[in-house]
């Protein structure tokens, strides 16, 4: 059968690295070699990483991206990958600015360069900020099969490159993508590639990158569907993978050059002559979806793991309090790093309960992590004392939370572990925590993922390690227990807030779901729970912008993607609401 | 003569704030009135505050911001100010989207809106994000004078409104502006309000809006210049202020409509009737530029006050070190907030130098701050001994700066002050700080100004109050000492620092003007230097992400308008530098 052999080259570059990307890419490129492919497609950005964020506004950064790229298609060449077509996304830089582009590499040059041309500026993007829009759709002639090209929003706007080229006429749609996980995005993403597909009257090839970058985690599940919108193949999620699939091409000839919807067309003849046999088809793989909650805590463990390793650590601490919160953020790490590079430490206070302690140890011995108790009952004493603290609520309270995090730091300090933060949504929601006690990390594992969902997560975990004959690493008391903070005695969550799971169904409302109050009314809560909890969510910004960063799974994190003022008196509830900094 | 007076509302509004806005706006329309104004022109989203980041894509604050102008309409015509035409900057919210507006309101009612159609997506800008673009432009004829309307961005960026209005013809032109202060940043506004004056053929109207939000100040400066480009009459900046000008004009009696620069041209005649005569002339104010150091100063007085006052704070604690850093903070707070207000911390270590103490001790009593002597010794000692941290440099180093944070943080919690930290920008660039130690605070005063302008600033305030007759407020033992951290035996800044002169020039050319290698090679730094403090402002990204907001001076602040990725291994020097966030 003629036809066109294409690898989708998933993978998980550092941001920033240059020379470790174009590695990657060679050695990938190398690998759709051997399996005979034709063309190569990288995700979108591969060579800088994704996102770059201001590092695009700077002019060297920019020329250090188009050297890299002309010398990878040097190098490709001389390693006998020149005969294969490439596509690989870096920054470019021209006249009118930077660009976010992808390039041809084809017999050891570059053979066509094209430029992003719908920005997203929305959410976590922000490409209005770092790039000039394209104008420009790159058709590029493979063995007879006419290749247009689409970047990442291209495919999700309607007009632009797409629709230019259904006019234009092309055999085959290929496109890079950054697109970074978010909770039951996948169908979505499916949708818009099957229909951009039909649009195109084409194959299309969706090539997402892998990979946790500060708050963002790219899960890959590249894709490749047929001109008919259906599936073809499917890579895993949260993995590099090469997905290699056979197209049964018969080449259109098209010709039509100039401007459609708006775009100017170029074409590109690289080689004519038909591939007159794939030889042995190859099986296409179609990755099953993972379930809802495997693929959050798949993105989890995989932000995780890339925040630590991409910022030169090895290993992390975390206090481990015997409650959900820290003995899930545990989890995630041994899941992540492997139990030895975890290091707990127990830090009872006079508050602390019985099984605070023996919960913890329980953990620590169920995910094979380090750990040490670190008594704090003395340090506090200390600094209470000296401040005539005892008795004024929060001021002591405070303290025992910040010399916890101040011994983790110290702890930090000595043997270059990363701090885990263990907060949760819901905490950070309402500002339930201590600025410089609890909140003190380097990176928040959990920070997007509500209480209640932090429980469901801890029992899914559980069930997936019995399922597999595994010790379950959660112990079921840390599962079980009414959650407190244990700052004072007898002291539960639920004396300061309301009960976790109307507290997280109005959040979910409030936060994911921008309701406002009239929403809030109809859904049913009652308007003291709304003024209550909406106060406490408008209070805590300032708390929110002192939180380390932690990996993204929903549709509104806190952090950044929520932009909003500190000093800021409007409230949906209709009274002022003063920030509170400290 | 006939012609029109037109006030320009210099005012302070507060983020969110649509109440007390209001209440602001017609406070200053009575004082308007009483001086005889036909006209007045508010800032910039004066009604909701700027930016307001987010809170313009919730549909409810959109609704809410609207529902708030049509009410101020209303009660500005029962108030008797019905018959002036007044210019008010708002959200609005229509089927495209939000939008930058500015409201026409006459006799009650809402008699034009005009979105704005450059939006700014630079440095401190999100407009991309937040709003929708215009592309009609309202002109109004107000006692046969045709007065058009240009939002802030509209007169920075070629074509738009000033080029259709141009072309339209207009007798006047009005421009509602909310533009963050910056170091000598008047004059380039001067001149481009000068320029589109030209362009228009028409007197200009520019009022800026004045105070501190997070970490901008706007400094006001409004400005009217004839259409010459001269400049008729000038605010002070950062204050509040009416500023009354009479316009002698002859009408031109326009009435073209339609299309022009790609715009939509309006027209709507309120009043055909000249006025006859304006009476006395006002005689116009042009208040005198402050000196550049003046200006910074004032900025970080502002910045300060709004910052404590907006959050609903009354008073402030520091820790005092003697040192330059925390003086030149308290300094500013006194400043800002009376001395009184003030409180003041010395807590010296075992490492502690004397006169670190008794100059504390000096500023406290020239600024008639509160002052009280915490020492951290014992409570560090405990620490140190539990964790074993004795003679392990950094760690040990560190938990005194903690006890310091944990300490101030204890006041707060007490007595509700905010605590301020007392970092300058160099050391920020390069990570010199202990985060959860000196790093602690709800706002940093002067995180915007380079070590070697922290002096030249402490130098300048001081001559000021000698000129005055006062007391100088900063002892002239802090800023003559050699700077000190002073965490270990005999430790000076210059052990671990390059000379602050030096390394201020390196940090000018690399952070605020992005210059590469090669250029900070010619200019003349050796490689060696060049790659000691490009490392150290690269790894410490992470630290800068935790810090407080402070007042924004230059063109490149850290924070809000410096967006770079944590996890980075790009390095202008060529080397991969991974980051460290502990």
């Amino acid at each position: 059968m003629p036809g066109l052999r294409v690898a989708l080259a998933q993978i998980n570059p550092t941001v920033g690295d240059l020379v470790g990307n174009a590695e990657l890419i060679v050695e990938r490129s190398h690998e759709a070699l051997r399996a005979g492919a034709h063309v190569v497609v990288f995700p979108e950005m591969v060579l800088t990483g994704y996102p770059v964020e201001d590092l695009a506004l700077r002019l060297t950064f920019g020329r250090a991206s188009r050297r890299a790229v002309d010398g990878l298609a040097r190098r490709l060449a001389s390693a006998g990958c020149g005969e294969m077509l490439v596509y690989v996304g870096y920054l470019d830089r021209d006249d009118a600015g930077p660009r976010n582009a992808v390039a041809a590499l084809w017999r050891g040059a570059v053979v066509a360069r094209q430029f992003k041309h719908h920005l997203p500026n929305y959410s976590v993007f922000d490409e209005h900020r770092h790039f000039r829009p394209g104008d420009t759709v790159e058709v590029l002639r493979l063995h007879g099969v006419d290749i247009g090209l689409a970047i990442c929003q291209d495919l999700w706007e309607d007009g632009g490159p797409i629709t230019a080229l259904a006019a234009a006429g092309v055999d085959l749609v290929v496109s890079p993508n950054a697109s970074p996980y978010e909770r039951s995005k996948a169908d979505a993403r499916m949708a818009v590639v099957g229909r951009r597909a039909t649009e195109a009257g084409a194959p299309l090839v969706y090539t997402n990158l892998v990979g946790g970058q500060d708050d963002l985690v790219f899960d890959g599940g590249s894709i490749v569907v047929a001109a008919d919108g259906s599936v073809v193949a499917r890579a895993p999620q949260f993995a590099e993978h090469l997905l290699v699939v056979d197209h049964e091409l018969t080449p259109g000839g098209y010709t039509a050059e100039g401007r459609f919807a708006g775009l100017r067309v170029r074409r590109r003849a690289l080689v004519g002559q038909p591939v007159a046999e794939l030889g042995p088809i190859v099986e296409p793989t179609v990755a099953e979806p993972l379930s809802t909650d495997g693929e959050v805590w798949s993105a989890l463990v995989l932000g995780l793991r890339d925040y630590v390793r991409k910022n030169g650590f090895r290993t992390v601490v975390l206090g481990l309090s015997g409650g959900i919160d820290s003995a899930v953020t545990a989890a995630i790490a041994a899941d992540a790093l492997g139990g030895d590079a975890v290091f707990g430490v127990a830090m009872p206070s006079r508050y602390s309960s019985e099984h605070s302690v023996s919960d913890a140890a329980e953990l620590a011995r169920r995910i094979g992590c380090d750990f040490r108790v670190e008594p704090v009952a003395d340090l506090v004493r200390v600094l209470v004392d000296q401040l005539k603290l005892a008795g004024t609520g929060v001021a002591e309270e405070n303290i025992q939370a910040r010399v916890r995090g101040m011994l983790l730091m110290a702890l930090s300090n000595l043997d270059g572990h990363l701090v885990l933060a263990t907060g949760n949504k819901t905490e950070l929601a309402v500002g339930y925590s201590t600025i410089y006690g609890d909140a003190v990390g380097g990176f928040a594992p959990i920070k997007d993922v509500f209480k209640t969902h932090v429980w469901q997560l801890a029992r899914w975990r559980n069930a997936e390690a019995s399922k597999n004959g595994q010790v379950p690493p959660i112990p079921e008391n840390s599962i079980s227990k009414p959650p407190s903070a244990e700052l004072r005695p007898g002291q539960l969550d639920s004396d300061a807030l309301p009960d976790y799971a109307l507290l997280d169904d109005i959040l979910d409302a409030y936060v994911e779901s921008d309701r406002g109050q009239a929403d809030l009314l109809a859904a049913g809560f009652t308007p003291e729970m709304i003024d209550r909890v909406v106060r406490m969510v408008d209070r805590a910004e300032y708390k929110r912008r002192q939180y380390p960063p932690g990996t993204r799974i929903t549709f509104k994190a806190f952090g950044r993607d929520r932009r909003l003022p500190i000093s800021n008196r409007w409230s949906e509830t209709g009274m002022t609401s003063p920030g509170a900094p400290a």
